[in-house]
């Protein structure tokens, strides 16, 4: 893949940040804070916004022109942190340009847009990386060793929590807006012989805003297990907990518990079964209970912010795809458009393909 | 409604507990301790069992011979703690014996038994009362409190989570271990104008245990809301939660917490709507947010079963339906019917409405 | 020592439950599941109160008559849960008739008393043991199993709370009614080499209640560690929590969570000193942390009363001294007299040592 | 008093933070936030950490040289970070050079150092406030409304816990560097009627590190309400929790938890007293329990700091003195030596009356 052309190995990237609402400042934070880049722009097309998101102390340049960042031969890298509906247009216009591109979850409006957006990323040998902060977080990262390493045995069941009194959104419902954190960290954590394979989505708008508030999706796994995602704005109280079943081990993601995030069980059910038994045999295998030890193992105090934006500058610097690119952020945006459509069919389970061939 | 024969105002109830199982021992436990009755037998099919859960010090007669038990003239009702499948023949052979009868939950294996147990308790004039303990805990009489007055507004939806490391049965799956402890309660605490009319399960049995032993199940309200159940006995963290959000307060139950099982939360999500508005001005409407107080009420310490007990006496003595009566049973077992057809029709949407048509 | 004549080996040992106020219902229920013990006697001074806490049902005798008790050949041994003014008068009777006896905590109403029934009990080659019943639950045993295996390293400070809206008591203020407990935990699971040596206490009774209802003590111990336990009637608020902080771990004991009671730390403040440094040097020295993981190990399910019940007939059938005998008893009477001398002197520390040695 | 020469009423004050260690980061990105303020240095005797604090991308001055700052008459005031041992010249230049001064808790190294302060600002006019940043929260707000409102009823009592795996401190104990924040909390809270009157402390230094690790503070009030403060550099565990016991309700305060961080609990210990018992007969009285609701306060989200930065502007617009003026801050030295004089003698309580008779 091409390098951006005033790309030298040790120089810093120049990087400009485009859109300075909920998200863009944390992008802005972060990227200044980071030796790997140079910020040069935070761009909105409400100046004033990104003026005030800077503060009065700044050097970075404030603008409302995107082609004033396009144009500029010292960015190498943008990152779009707009409205969803906008990312298929700004990232391409971003690549075609020239410049390595990371997106707001989720990747783009539709799987169609999205679909564009890798292979152009693909065609022009340039950078497509999805901001799925979560995966970048120590606890997300020790449960994709747990699962990886065999640790837990099998998949057993996920089961995730995202609800909170949440900002009702004007363009999506509830699924779009919360479901992307739970799926990409799914996507990112599931090993080997565990891939989606169908989709339900049930959901209510009880207060009448035009779109799901409240939603549950159900996901079936081709190794037999079952993901279930509860995302609802309408809760007052804030729980974001997921549960890792496994047949030797579980799980507990606690993201609102910081000194015990996670914790690994040693507690379950085991089920003792030759391999000659019949169905009717199985019904009365003896089932037993193990009640071991809770492990909650020592993490990192480390903002994934910063994680994914090293891993940025590292996918810029290597070329190698991102842990989180664009076909991730595909795999996302497939389960969404299934959740939508499963929707409007009374929760009617909504086989899933197109992304994983990609893979 | 017949009062049996030999039981005069003022005499307390003779009583038989029958099974002596799990159960078993909490019935024997409370009946012997309530004025209201006189405890005379603890029966079960295995003797020893019996004894042991009496313990060395009794007077309670243990046997294994149902039938003394029915012959018993001073025996005015039977309490049933065998396994479901059991319930219709125990219960149908203690109605016509003149006996009242309370049963566990399920009320029986099938709707079809349940109702063949309500039709005869019916024509028999005997109280047929389901023991939906929950129903009796001091913050389920709360919360339907909150839901009768008007407290909370509209019900917006209901998300019961029962998870924990459990005995995984032999003979029925997690649903119809588990979820009658939700549906009763929701049963019990619906407010007028909210009825259920159709339901869809997911369920998996990840450990081969020829059964589900993690099921989602979500039902639909007549008054647009949504209510969903979490059952799963897989999980080595014990969680007993139900949220219970209306359009003007949302209610936490928290059985696990006992300083604050019950809490009030008076935040949430406004939406100010003119009546004259089409669905695209809907979707611009303005949604505010209320941060409020939170409130504990302070709540009797009572135990559950005890309470139920008296509600036993007192349908006994007046003749009037129990709270958690026959009916309510019946209500819970065409869901739990429902679930099960769902379950083997990939989470199709199964309508319910026998049940409700009998109330 | 002598074995009550009428004691065989394989006979339960008759018991008889003094007193069936708060306690002795408790105690009731433990020796009539024990399969070690033949409870014949509940007796307290109100007949009718012992009669309703044995229930309706029960074949044990009731009386009001304590001389009945001791003139019963059939009792070997007394468990005496009366209040504690009482306890030098019962148990010196029950000794002198030859049983052996069981105490609640505090072993007496002073240390001389406790003394007293030390000695005779000695003189009698009698079981003289205290019912401190924390010292039993599995949690105490792993913390003194981790304490006695160095696996902690040194002992640096236990810091105990134990507050609750508390009974207050008309007899003893607040630290003879709940530090007891604390302080035999302490004296359980000190390892060797730290013996608790002074004594302070402070206290308030902002209620008026003519005794002290908060409290705090702190007890220094001869290896260099400090002991704290605050102790308050007045909170709304129930804690029951002890951290036991080592050189090499910190044990954290949360009674009030019953999936996890019991967390281990690997997480702490590591010193490297040389052995040369002066004073002025290891101001200097390196402090560093260790961030490790932390475990719960898994505990057994076993009530506490039914494993100090045990501790008893064991006792009792050996001759051996049991776990929390007499001596532990006047170890904690010492420190509760040296808390009321403190109390008295504005919290002047308070030399211990009479009753360590006797141990 | 005199307001800095070239401060006019409209123009943001210029302001210059002093140390960029810990703390003074949060100081530059709060007076950077703040319209009243304008950030003109940061000094800190190591320029590069200044630099590096400010960030690559900052408009504010970084310099080593303290005379630049107090020479630069666009400075109206100082806010002061640096190491307690240098408060006393740092804020005396800033002060003799007419400027308006903020200084970290606490105030000063000693008691004489702090008030040689106050009498300094007084004769010059200019303000000088501590930063007691946790009486800015908006959780100490509520409880000083509720304290001074008379509606917890009398202050029966008040226990502090903060313990953490701290920084051991090179050249303060855990008391100096912890308690501040606790101490100040009180003072500000307390209603009239409650001055603390005399102090105990007790401290061990298990480790070695050659001052306190662990400390326990007793302070008596006025009104007979007694303080407890528990300060700990050696817990693993993170712990900070206020218990405000008064006579009609009591407050807790759990700043970890961030949606129920204040907790009122109409729980209580009544006592029903005749005015003409005496001592004895105070004894028998009754004592009732009252099991009440327990409200948790809805309250804004306001960054403590930004209250602060405010209240400073405020004072030195107006001339009035701060909430946490140097006053407050000498009240806190005042209990801060009297802890290290106490430790020094085995616990024994110190009388406090020096700072208070300059109220």
């Amino acid at each position: 893949m091409s390098i951006s052309p005033a790309l030298t190995e040790t120089e810093p990237i120049g990087i400009a940040v485009i859109g300075s609402g909920y998200w863009g400042p944390n992008l802005v934070r972060n990227f200044a804070a980071s030796p790997s880049f140079h910020l040069r722009w935070l761009c909105d097309l409400d100046r004033s916004r990104a003026e005030r998101a800077l503060g009065r102390y700044s050097t970075v340049a404030a603008t409302d022109r995107f082609a004033d960042v396009l144009d500029d031969p010292a960015v190498h890298a943008v990152a779009i942190a707009t409205p969803a509906g906008t990312h298929r247009d700004v990232a391409l216009a971003a690549l075609r340009a020239g410049k390595h591109v990371l997106v707001e979850k989720p990747l783009a409006a539709s799987y169609a847009d999205g679909l564009v957006l890798v292979e152009e990323a693909d065609r022009l040998g340039l950078t497509l990386m999805c901001d799925h902060t979560y995966c970048y977080t120590p606890a997300v990262q020790r449960i994709r060793d747990l699962l990886g390493s065999g640790e837990l045995g099998e998949l057993h069941y996920v089961d995730s929590v995202r609800i909170n009194l949440g900002l009702v959104q004007k363009d999506i419902d509830v699924i779009w807006d919360l479901a992307p954190h739970d799926l990409s960290v799914l996507d990112y954590v599931l090993p080997e012989g565990n891939v989606p394979v169908a989709l339900s989505a049930f959901g209510a708008d009880p207060i009448g805003a035009g779109r799901s508030c409240v939603a549950y999706l159900t996901v079936r796994l081709s190794g037999g297990g079952i993901v279930h995602v509860h995302v609802n704005w309408l809760s007052p109280v804030k729980v974001r907990t997921m549960l890792i079943g496994g047949s030797r081990r579980t799980v507990v993601w606690d993201d609102l518990n910081p000194t015990q995030r996670v914790s690994v069980f040693d507690r379950g059910v085991d089920v003792s079964a030759g391999p000659d038994l019949d169905a009717d045999e199985r019904r009365d295998l003896l089932v037993s209970y193990r009640s071991g030890d809770i492990v909650s193992p020592a993490l990192l105090e480390r903002e994934a912010l910063r994680s994914m934006v090293e891993e940025f500058a590292s996918a810029i610097r290597t070329g190698k795809a991102a842990a989180t690119d664009g076909r991730s952020g595909l795999r996302i945006l497939e389960m969404l458009e299934a959740a939508t459509q499963s929707l409007a069919q009374d929760g009617a389970l909504v086989p899933l393909s197109a992304a994983e061939a990609l893979r």
